[in-house]
């Protein structure tokens, strides 16, 4: 392969995130940004792999946790709004009887949508007479479908999921993985009896994210977004991100606990155990490709990628050292290796390509392989493979336990990984320089460093959360889940507060 | 669930296959057709579980064959279509220089593909500069991108392939998995040095379509297309066809050879070990959830579905059979046979609604789960398992050896499944009936049967197949790849030939 293959040597300074993160995607060959749509990239080998090891992640949980994978069509008749419109008025409704802000954001998040999607009104040479739009997510077409296969409780809890292409019109400039016009998704929507038993699945849903971002070795912010950036129609929304080195944080997981809204919306009924007729409490939980990003940021180094081996397309590269006249035996070896560890599970590749092992070396690294074993004659006699941590490290294995050594490496890699990124997002977290009111007007004591994730003890109101963003250019995350164990003073009010706010610039 | 699995009851015969086959595909849960658009259904989990198991079969020979997976983008603009223009000008100019049928077609069917596609010409509230519309196949989109990847004779072959949405507007009457409007589709797109190479490939995608078929138990007719039936831009199409109980012909795939044509139109060359740039020839392989209906219409039966064990969601369902005061024996038996089966690599379900035996029976005949296990007292007492086969046939097998007598039932039921299959489509071909000509009019000796496949030794012109197909009403599927060993006489000319030439109705 040529084309960004070649362009390898001379890899920006990951330091200079901006510059580093969209070369390494097209160098480590993920993904071809050449497509002729903006925002729309094509996914090569290497990338698709690893994408699709992410969602092994993902269906293995989902199977664990009794959810069903479904495929809903691409196209929503434009029609079908109108149900999502009685919400918008429902909620309309409730905001006359007794102001939520949440409801007053309605309208604009509406108009906002019909913004962000493609339109099909034409096909063949027909002008259609509804037009539809390509999904940017599922709610309208599964919540139609939903009140013709829930009737009773014993239907109950629905667990549905999909993992689908969506699409946004992007405006704003895209990144791979990050912010595409096509994207790889994934979306578990569920019905339930009731609020609390939509509350489990709330938990059952963070438990998953967690064994998720694990097996990436990412660790992640988990908070409850404020009101003013909760899902329209979600009674609340928490929200999963991950630091990025640039200090901004990259929302990849988010989950939403709509009670009934979106139940009453659609006729979501069920007949309870007295004959009753209730509506369904509902979640839904979504992830992107976004976890590909994630990973290719937190990891990489000035030398490339770093795979987490859980979802490295290949867990250990092998490299034949040649030596003239033994290449034959050299080879075979190299084979009989791979064979074995393909064997035991690992995903293995032999690279037998004509150059210096060098320039293989450089480009593995490129990519992320975390293991690369080099076998030569030498090693061979002493029966051992001399390993190469792509975290760093050097060290010869006994060739008779490789299987067990190799397990021990990757480990060793994983546990690297996790330790290296646990403390790259301490190192971003900061807390917020104090605030100062003078005559009702807001001031920062200092500078509001770039690059970083504010921390602060709140429990102030809405308009005063709106004086902080404002005052420091920083957006809320929101609550995190985890709360302060011991109370604090809240920055704006004094008061003592468990409440712990996440401040940070967002992708 | 309710809806389709209410109407269980009432299964129309399979005889009546024009209201069996809408019937069945959501009587047993694989799609729900009540989704608003039409021709575009809801998949369900039992149904995409089945096709995600198809598609595991294509990945496993994908990979043997060193195929690499890609994911290209759903839109293309329409400006990219000015090289498929170029193509047609290219066969155009061809023509001028020495007819050729193939070529002769091309605008037609150029003409035919606008009119089957649809098109995003908003997005937002934006009309867009250049048009783009939902790939229909992928030739475009990917020979965009190929010379890009493509330098050097080092660089091939290309193996490439997709699993992806595709859509195509549908103007006849659609039917689940069969004509649809958005298609889940494979595609392989492979680019070799020269014609030779390229025919290599043909031969080993044929393999391929070989071992899948055989997996999924379903004998079929491979054969050349005629030329008029070819693919644009092909130099030849083999087709694969599997025979409905209606007698009706079902393409389930397609490979296409295109020599350079495509290469030209495209610019895909490469360098040669001389230095000198060559055109790259190149292949596609195409299948679809059209392999579903197929296994649904040539293995099912009047009690429903018949599942090929390799593509079963579910191998073996296991029946608890209840008797007072000994219930948790009983699911404890059950579910620890369950966990044996599976930890074997069995899919494997045990049904423990509170239902009657009988009614369980019939729900996972419906949905053709292959093998079901009815375990109760006196089946644990005799150390005993009580098997059933969907095929036909129950046995007592011995619990100490249940791994090893599963494989064997299920190996049974691919054997009867496969001999069923190989005996039916034989039934469904039958010779010709003689045609006859008289002052140059031509009228067929006798009635053309419906629901049968016809066969004919044929080397007559082109025009002379014509005249076949217009006095019987039957279309050419084209040239049998496997010849007939002694000549016979052709049906028209009387000449001695090997052609072995089959005519259908087809879907």
């Amino acid at each position: 392969m040529s084309g960004p293959a070649k362009a390898k040597r001379g890899i920006p300074q990951k330091e200079d995130f901006n510059e580093w993160y969209p070369f390494i995607v097209e160098a480590a060959e993920l993904v071809d940004k050449r497509y002729p749509i903006k925002g729309m990239d094509v996914w090569r080998p290497y990338g698709w792999k690893a994408m699709r090891l992410i969602d092994g992640l993902t269906h293995a949980e989902m199977e664990r946790s009794e959810h069903e994978e479904y495929r809903f069509p691409l196209l929503i008749p434009e029609n079908l709004l109108e149900k999502e419109n009685r919400l918008v008025a429902l909620l309309k409704k409730a905001r006359d009887e007794g102001v939520e802000p949440e409801e007053l954001r309605i309208d604009e998040d509406e108009a906002g949508f019909k913004k962000e999607v493609y339109w099909v009104k034409h096909a063949g040479e027909n002008e259609l007479d509804i037009p539809m739009f390509l999904r940017p997510t599922s709610e309208t077409a599964m919540y139609t479908m939903f009140p013709l296969w829930i009737r009773s409780h014993a239907d109950l809890p629905l667990k549905t999921y999909q993992m689908v292409n969506t699409f946004r019109y992007e405006t704003k400039q895209t990144r791979s993985f990050i912010r595409v016009r096509e994207i790889h998704f994934f979306e578990a929507h569920t019905a339930h009896i009731d609020e609390a038993c939509a509350s489990r699945q709330i938990d059952e849903d963070l438990e998953i994210v967690g064994n998720i971002m694990a097996a990436m070795c990412l660790p992640v912010l988990i908070s409850k977004r404020p009101v003013w950036d909760t899902f329209p129609g979600a009674w609340y929304t928490i929200a999963i991100d991950v630091v990025m080195p640039n200090g901004r944080t990259l929302q990849v997981a988010s989950v939403h606990h709509y009670r009934d809204q979106w139940a009453k919306a659609f006729d979501i009924k069920y007949e309870d155990e007295n004959g009753e007729f209730q509506n369904c409490h509902q979640t839904t939980y979504g992830m992107s490709e976004r976890l590909l990003g994630a990973v290719v940021g937190m990891h990489g180094d000035d030398s490339g990628l770093i795979m987490p081996p859980k979802i490295a397309p290949i867990q250990i590269v092998i490299i034949p050292v040649l030596k003239k006249g033994q290449e034959e035996m050299v080879n075979e070896s190299a084979s009989q290796l791979a064979n074995e560890l393909r064997a035991a599970g690992f995903r293995v590749k032999v690279d037998s390509r004509d150059m210096r092992p060098g320039q293989k070396y450089y480009d593995w690294e490129i990519k992320g392989v975390p293991l690369r074993f080099e076998l030569g004659p030498r090693d061979i006699d002493k029966n051992s493979v001399f390993a190469a941590r792509r975290t760093g490290g050097k060290t010869p294995l006994d060739r008779s336990e490789i299987i067990t050594l190799a397990h021990a490496q990757l480990a060793e890699i994983e546990s690297e990984l996790i330790q290296r990124a646990a403390q790259h997002m301490k190192g971003k977290t900061q807390p917020l320089p104090e605030l100062i009111e003078c005559d009702g007007k807001w001031t920062v004591e200092g500078e509001i460093a770039d690059g970083v994730v504010f921390e602060i003890a709140f429990d102030g109101s809405d308009a005063e959360a709106e004086i902080i963003e404002r005052t420091c250019g920083l957006t809320f995350l929101g609550d995190a889940v985890e709360a302060y164990s011991e109370p604090k003073p809240c920055v704006i009010t004094g008061n003592n507060t468990k409440r712990r706010v996440w401040l940070a610039r967002t992708y």
